[in-house]
Formats: structure tokens, sequence, C-alpha cells
């Protein structure tokens, strides 16, 4: 593997030491290679990634390529190089929008069973398109921030109440990153994916199941899950998971013109959805139905822009088998088969305390594989706040 | 009245003139004060409101009271003032997240019936909680930017196709803009409103009623929605519509505690919709249900937080009566009733090059109006795109 090869692997991130102001770097191990260093530009001295990403595809190649050169030379990458441990890691970009989308066929299929129990679970809509809704870009959060169990109308026998939720739970995805931006009125096409979008991430959509149920007609999810959302560190270059290209699920009906795209369109992602250190659920990703060159089409159609920040997950990465399955809701069955963990607890949804870590990685070129950092958060209990008690006297 | 009090009434916004860089000024009648230049103050030297929003009531109140010095004295407020008529204005706001509510009841209770006829027109959460989606930040526009009519899959006998909407209808809204961030985790509560939110707009929610009728389950408007939603160029200040403040609709059943809001929790706002220069209708903002701060309350009860430049707009302000009445979706009853314009053409949703305007005014402390500055948008055909042809052969 030559070293230009292997720097194509290289997962992005933003990061500081010793609290100096955040930069960019790619991961290298367990180390960090300071690129406002080691190939001394100012694109790289900045506290995002949007300014390399908004620079667009020649940019992207020609720093793996000098990354590549600076490894090459480990005497000269040593002096650029701290090791993970010693640095801070930021939120790697500035988020503009960020769009979630509901583009697992299983998942879709197995929620809409357990939501909507009688009824066809998808919608006539789900097989023409990559159906999805717009989410908070203000509350995406970087791993390791934890999360507090959220307030919110839940539904009761009578009237609702305000309460934390009691179905707390977490949706295992996947989200590719805009770089580069379209112009109003311009849809972008399938085959131009390459020239916008510039890699991919994890990400937790946490999900409070009872306040979404009770809130979510005839507009969709709100405040069931605009209280979170975990995104990984490092953002993993489509660059890197050339040899990960995949076959995704056959397209039956086959799509309209627009959202045309030649197999192979899924990538070979392993995740593992973790709870208190026990492996729950290894969700698979070539198992998405929509890729993610097809929902930047359908997003785009309309003449919507793309802005460089923009997010857009995959929706939960799931299956009809348990051992694959991305989410609380599928794995107990909304909470009425309850996993049992390796302390003997039991799991309906999670509880305070719990910690989820998602990783996930791909077979790279040349062997070996690619690791996404980890995207993890802990549950905090619900704050009883000054202001909740004296106006829920 | 006094200058201050006078200069309290007026808008901000973000001005060019002669092709300088863009900063933040005041309306005056049809004059534009330059504060970056009256005020010598770096905050107004600047692209957008953010930076003035983000430094709280006391920066604002005080900036008030300095216009009101400056405008005091006609000889010194000439050197930093332009005719509206020689300037360029630009997006006042860089918006952060960008929330629609749907907090008219009649305007909920019109749609319901006209949408899903037979069925209760309003869901059971409507009258529990001001009831939102996210839309799409990036295609927020300022006022005047032409609004191209959008392609989506809009539904047929067999399978949806893609084609350029055939229902292309605008709602008439206004919006609060968001100042001061808030903490993760930590809601804010009715009584705060005035800490955080600065000002309102007009804003335009442009929507493709047939796109939006086919994706809409179960996630709520994507592309029926997000190619485009136009604001006004101008900000109104809160401490601008003290003298209309004005009781809203009673509120049954009584709102859980944490968004009691007592009377008067209205504002007393008249908006005319204009199209082609015809006035087709004249919504009451003062029937809204749900009040600003009830929105903003229940947006971060479960601790999302708020952003400076977060835009929340109303919802359709309308009316069971049709003199008042918010979109074509109501005032055409879903196309099946077109107005007649004054040219005598009828109208069941906007065509090809109709302008749409909308324009609002509320009472002023000691006299006059508050008079906000219009939003307008005109259509423009579908555009043929090279790529839409390669592939739709």
């Amino acid at each position: 593997m030559s070293p230009d090869s292997a720097a194509r692997h290289l997962p992005y991130g933003v990061f500081s030491v010793g609290g100096g102001d955040p930069r960019v770097g790619v991961a290298v191990g367990d180390r960090v290679l300071d690129l406002s260093v080691a190939l001394m530009d100012p694109l790289f001295a900045r506290p995002s990634l949007n300014p390399f990403l908004a620079a667009g595809p020649a940019i992207w190649e020609r720093t793996a390529q000098q990354v590549g050169a600076v490894l090459a030379d480990e005497s000269t990458a040593a002096s650029s190089m701290h090791p993970v441990a010693d640095v801070a890691l930021h939120m790697p970009i500035e988020v503009a929008d960020y769009v979630d989308f509901y583009s697992g066929l299983e998942h879709a299929t197995n929620a809409g069973r357990i939501l909507r129990p009688g009824q066809e679970p998808l919608k006539k809509n789900w097989r023409e398109l990559p159906v999805a809704y717009h989410g908070r870009s203000g509350t995406v959060v970087l791993s390791g921030t934890d999360v507090v169990r959220p307030r919110g109308q839940v539904p009761t026998t009578g009237r609702p109440e305000l309460a934390p939720t009691g179905r707390l739970d977490v949706e295992v995805e996947m989200a590719f990153v805009v770089g580069v931006p379209s112009r109003l009125g311009e849809p972008v096409p399938v085959e131009d994916f390459a020239k916008h979008v510039f890699g991919m991430l994890i990400l937790l959509d946490w999900s409070a199941r009872d306040i979404q149920a009770f809130e979510y007609e005839p507009l969709g999810p709100f405040l069931g899950k605009s209280f979170a959302t975990t995104i990984s560190p490092w953002v993993v270059p489509y660059a890197a998971l050339v040899a990960a290209a995949a076959d995704g699920p056959p397209q039956e009906p086959a799509p309209l013109p627009y959202l045309d795209h030649p197999q192979p369109r899924g990538y070979d992602i392993e995740l593992e959805l973790v709870i208190n250190g026990q492996v729950v659920s290894r969700p698979r990703f070539v198992t998405q139905y929509w890729s993610a060159a097809q929902q930047m089409a359908h997003l785009t159609v309309n003449g919507a822009t793309l802005r460089t920040g923009d997010l857009c997950a995959s929706g939960t990465v799931s299956s009809f088998d348990v051992a694959s399955q991305g989410s609380l809701l599928e794995l107990s069955l909304n909470g009425t088969q309850p996993l049992t963990l390796a302390d003997g607890t039991q799991r309906g949804y999670l509880e305070d305390g719990d910690e989820v870590r998602v990783s996930a990685s791909a077979p790279a070129a040349g062997g070996g594989r690619v690791e996404f950092g980890d995207a993890v958060g802990r549950i905090l209990p619900a704050r009883t706040l000054k202001i909740m008690a004296k106006r829920q006297v």
C-alpha cells in the first residue's frame, strides 16, 4: 500500500492540545497529525472542517497526497503528531442543515408494524422516494456529550402530562457531510455526488418515543428528537471507502429516473451498538435501501441548495434479524420484550446512567479496515429546574 | 412622542450602498440610518444582525436610545442617512435553525377539513401544544428573491411522476428572531421570552401542496416546503410593539403550567396578502392561538437550545372568514373555488409570473403605526435542466 493510498483512509477531525486553538487533524492510529503544522496551510488552522470541506474534491485529493508524503517520513511526521490521549476533540463540522432520512427498508417496516399495528407498515411513498425530515442543527453534539433525559408531553389515559420521557431510545445511523454548496434552483444529480459530498460519520439519533408519539401528527417529529443528536468526532472521506463499495438491496419498483443509481450503491460498513459495554446488536449499513447519492439527488430536486456542513443521516440501520437491529424500539419490541444485559438488568428503553457506544468499520483498500471513531453518549437523569418546580406547583 | 420612544419603533436591517460592505441600519421612513457610521460601533459594521442580536436586551435598549439621540439632531443624522432607493438590502440575519409552527386555530381547522375531509380536523395534540416542524434554514431567502416553481414527486392515478408542482401556494406568517442563546438541557420559561427574543418579521412559507401531500407521512413536510421561504428585510423589535399587545383567543383547555401565558399574549398586527397588485386577504395576527412565548417555551422544554438567528414562524395567519385567510389552500378551497383577480384571470394556485406581496403593520406607542417591510416573491417557471432532460429520456 503506497503512503498516499493509506492517507486516503485517514479520518479528519478538529482537536486542540494544551488549551490551544482548535485546528484540523487526521487520525493516524492512536495519534493525531496536526495538519495546520504538517502542511503549513491556514485552511487547517480553523476550528471546523467547513473551510476545507468547501474547498472541494481537488483540494481533498491534494491534501490526501500531502498527508501521504508527510507520513512517509516518520521523523518529519513525528514533530506534528500528538497522542490522541493528549488532545481534546471538538465538533468536526459546523452543522448547516441537519436532515434525517428514513432509508432502511427493514427498519421502516419494523417501526411501522410496531407503531401502527394492523396497518400496511410502509406508507405508499416509501419505495418511491427517500422519506426524510429536517432535524435541529443546534443540538447536534459531539460524541461524549452527556444526554440529559428530556421532558415533554407524554400521553396518558386523560390529558398528556409534562414528564421525563419513559421511552428514551437511540437509533444507530451513518450520516454524510456536504462540502461543496450547490446553487438555488439547480438540482444536483446522483452522478455529481462526489463533487459535493466529502465523507461520512456515525450518528446517534436519540429519540423519546412517548413524546414523539403524541406530537408527530401531522407535521412529523419535533421535541421527540430535538434534544440531542450525537456525531462521532472523525469524518471519514468517501475516498477511503472505495473498497467498501457493495451492492445495496434491489429497488422495486425501479425508482424514477432522477433517482436512478446503478449498483454498487451501498457500502459494506459494519456497526456495533454497545450498551454498558455489552454488544447488543451489529447493524449492517449495506442493507440500506436508498443510497446517499439518491438522498442528495432527492433533497435537491426541488431546487433546494446544499450548503457546506449539511449533515444528512441515513435513517436507522436495521434488519428483520434481531441480531442486527439498530434501535431499542425494535430490539425490545417497544419495551415489551426487554433485553437482558450482562449484569442481569433488563432494558426496554434506556435508563439513567446507561452508556451507549456505536462503532463502525469498513474494508480498506489494500487490506485492513477503515475505523470510524466511536460515537458515545451517556444518559443523565432529567433535571429538576427551579423554574419547572415553581410553575408546576 | 420623545425621540427615543420613536426610535424603539424602528426596524433593523442590513444594507449596502454603492457596492460597499453590508452593514446594519435602521429604517427611518424612506431612509436608512447607517448605524456603523452614526453610532461608530463595530457591532454594526457587520453583514448580519446576529452579533447585535446576541448582545442582548441591555444593548438593544441602549442602541434604541442612541438612535433616538442621533435622530433628534437632523443635521447629524442626515450625514449617516441614505434614501432606501439608493441602497441594496441583504438578508438581515444569518438563520440558525428554522422552525415553522402551526399555531393558527382557524388555519389548522380549515386545512384539516380540506385535506382530511370526514376526519376530526384537529389532531388531539393541537390544543395541548404548539405543533411544529423544522424547516430548511439554507433556503430562507430575502424578500425580492424569485421563487422558481419546484419539481417533485406529485401523485397521479398510478405511480407518482416527477413534475413541476401544479399547486404552488403561499402561507402568510409572522416569525420571531432569537437573539440570546440558551444552554443545552435548560428549558427557557415563558416569562424569559424578552431576555432571548429580539423581534419579528414577515415570512412567506411557499408550499407545493401536491408534493407535500405525497411525501408527508409519517415524518412531515420536506420538499414541499424546502425550496424557498421568504423573509422581509427588516426585523421589528418587540420593544416597538408594546402598543400592539392584545388579548389572543381563549385557550381551552388551559395549557399545562409550562405553557401558561397570561393575557395579553397576542399582537394586533394587520397583514395584507397582495397578488399581482390586488389585495386578496387581510389576515389578523391577533387570531393566533399559541403565543410566541409559548412556542419558545415549548421548543426548549426538552432541553433544546436557542441559538442566535433561530427563526420561528407562527404558522399561517388565517380565519374562518374568507376575507382574512392566509393561504390559497383556504382561499380557493384547494383550487376548487378559484379567486378572480382584477384582470379577470382566475387563481386556484399561483401561476408563473405571479407576484406575491405581504405587508404588515401594528399600532405604535404614541400614535401612528409600526410598518413591517414587505415580503415579496415572484414565481418563475420551472427550469428545464440539461441533466433532467438527459436522465428523463
